[in-house]
């Protein structure tokens, strides 16, 4: 294995697959026949909730992290982040034998500093704002020879993701749809690309808040918008695609859906109530695109990808 | 099958479990490295919070409908519950094609009792105390000819709610202990029978709130104890011993733990927060057993049945 420096081939997307699997769990995939009766679908459930450090997101911090040369791994990873990104980095390194640096801004949550900090990982608070995250990193870099690990505007990390569809895939064939969560987009295109190579007749789905809705935007316009606020609860996908996963996104997304922040809600806690799962707010938005948009997935079989399931218990929004 | 009028024989658990598949679901056993960490046991989750309804009660009430002759069958089936019990009722009764009458209590929660119409019973509301409970079902099965099927008390309930013990055992073979919260003892009393039969040389305990600690009491003075309070989180171990269950019981568990509402809270919490799924508090009592008693734990292969995991999500403890 190597650092990838194009789009992942499939070939790419499984020799990863075999690679992580000692780093992360093959995830259940669930089925649930009260929300099917809701919905008018039959939905497949791939449970990312359950995943280590709790998201897909170690999918692809290990992906980037085994890619990396030994030479280069060997003065550690770095990154920042304060969200489950940062976990999965911590994680890795951990399982790797290498030092982490994770930048946090000073004002994170005590729970995800805990977190990170459980895996080991050395943490350098910056202020709350991008340029000081981003200078905070680039001293980090300098001071530890450390690599950093993109979020998810890397083909590394894009392969990784593509990992949860293909199990998906592999466990449920014949599936009419797929549908994911747009963030950053490292999830939305690698469950594009395995899906076109696996199962190219599947239609595949993105969904965001409306609140934060660039990646529809950027699907009208053909170039990546941002957005002006970050006012949605669904805490993983406030951030804007990215040059490679705009590029796969434009051209293997059939359609991207915008809900409401009470679709958000709603979809949260009827997963909750009737499957007896925690996901995170992030992570009921395909299904809020479901039951907030019906017609094209009446009947169908849809694989929906639970991203992830860490929440702060004492500030529900229920 | 008829109507079990003996504790019930490894064939009859086995006739049972054969017979209840098509309405129950075989449900999964997960661990978690997290809790056995914390724990310092190996921990094996038999997740009855994913069972039809979201609680074990629907083993037990399924194997009570089922074995009830045709004849006695179709004027169908009835219950005073407000909790798990009910809905179960409720469901076995729709799945085998006859009515379902549940008398419950007029300040029963909304959501409860909307649980309990979605499966077609009528429901039949009296005051809030036992003696209201008992002469309305009195009525209602005078009314209608329905049977009465008892919560817990009942060789037919307990031959079903073992059978979530034997899966476990048929998944996780070699376990030092098995530990299940006790309430009126029905899944108590299935689970030691089903243990003893298939793994003598597994421990049997017992766990359930301090302030409700009838079955410990009982076990020390070798009668049933009443609780003079329900003064706890775990709703549904409020209920003191029948005198079948306590029989076997007194035979075959080694023995009870009782744990603070502190310890039930926080077992619970992090279950959620480590498992990312949901169970009710009553469910969280066995765990937290191992948690404030860990010593007859250490190092050991333990099978705890998670319960149920039926919650307000409007009213969390924490």
């Amino acid at each position: 294995m190597h650092l990838l420096q194009h789009i992942p081939t499939l070939h790419d997307i499984q020799e990863t697959h075999s690679a992580i699997a000692p780093m992360v769990h093959r995830t259940p995939v669930l089925t649930c026949s009260g929300i099917d009766a809701i919905s008018g679908a039959k939905l497949f459930f791939k449970c990312e909730n359950f995943q280590k450090v709790g998201a897909f997101k170690m999918r692809g911090a290990s992906s980037a992290s085994l890619r990396l040369p030994e030479s280069a791994r060997r003065n550690g990873i770095a990154t920042h982040s304060s969200g489950n990104h940062a976990q999965a980095v911590a994680l890795s390194a951990k399982l790797l034998g290498v030092p982490a640096y994770v930048v946090m801004p000073e004002n994170a949550p005590a729970i995800k500093i805990a977190g990170v900090r459980s895996y080991g990982a050395e943490i350098i608070f910056c202020a709350a704002n991008i340029t000081s995250r981003e200078n905070t990193l680039e001293e980090v870099v300098a001071r530890t020879g450390a690599y950093f690990i993109h979020p998810y505007n890397d083909y590394n990390i894009i392969a990784g993701q593509a990992t949860a569809a293909k199990e998906l895939m592999e466990d449920v064939p014949d599936l009419d749809a797929i549908i994911a969560p747009v963030g950053g987009g490292g999830l939305m295109s690698g469950t594009a690309l395995a899906t076109r190579y696996l199962s190219p007749g599947t239609k595949v789905y993105g969904a965001e808040p409306k609140a934060v809705d660039d990646a529809w935007r950027s699907m009208q316009s053909g170039k990546i918008e941002v957005n002006a606020t970050t006012a949605t609860l669904a805490d993983g996908l406030r951030t804007n695609l990215g040059e490679k996963t705009f590029d796969i996104i434009r051209n293997h997304v059939d359609d991207i859906f915008t809900v409401s922040e009470e679709a958000i809600v709603s979809a949260m806690r009827l997963v909750w109530e009737r499957m007896k799962i925690i996901i995170e707010p992030s992570c009921a938005v395909p299904l809020a695109a479901i039951l907030t948009t019906p017609a094209p997935f009446a009947g169908k079989r849809v694989g929906i990808i639970l991203s992830g399931g860490n929440v702060d218990l004492g500030e529900l929004p229920f």
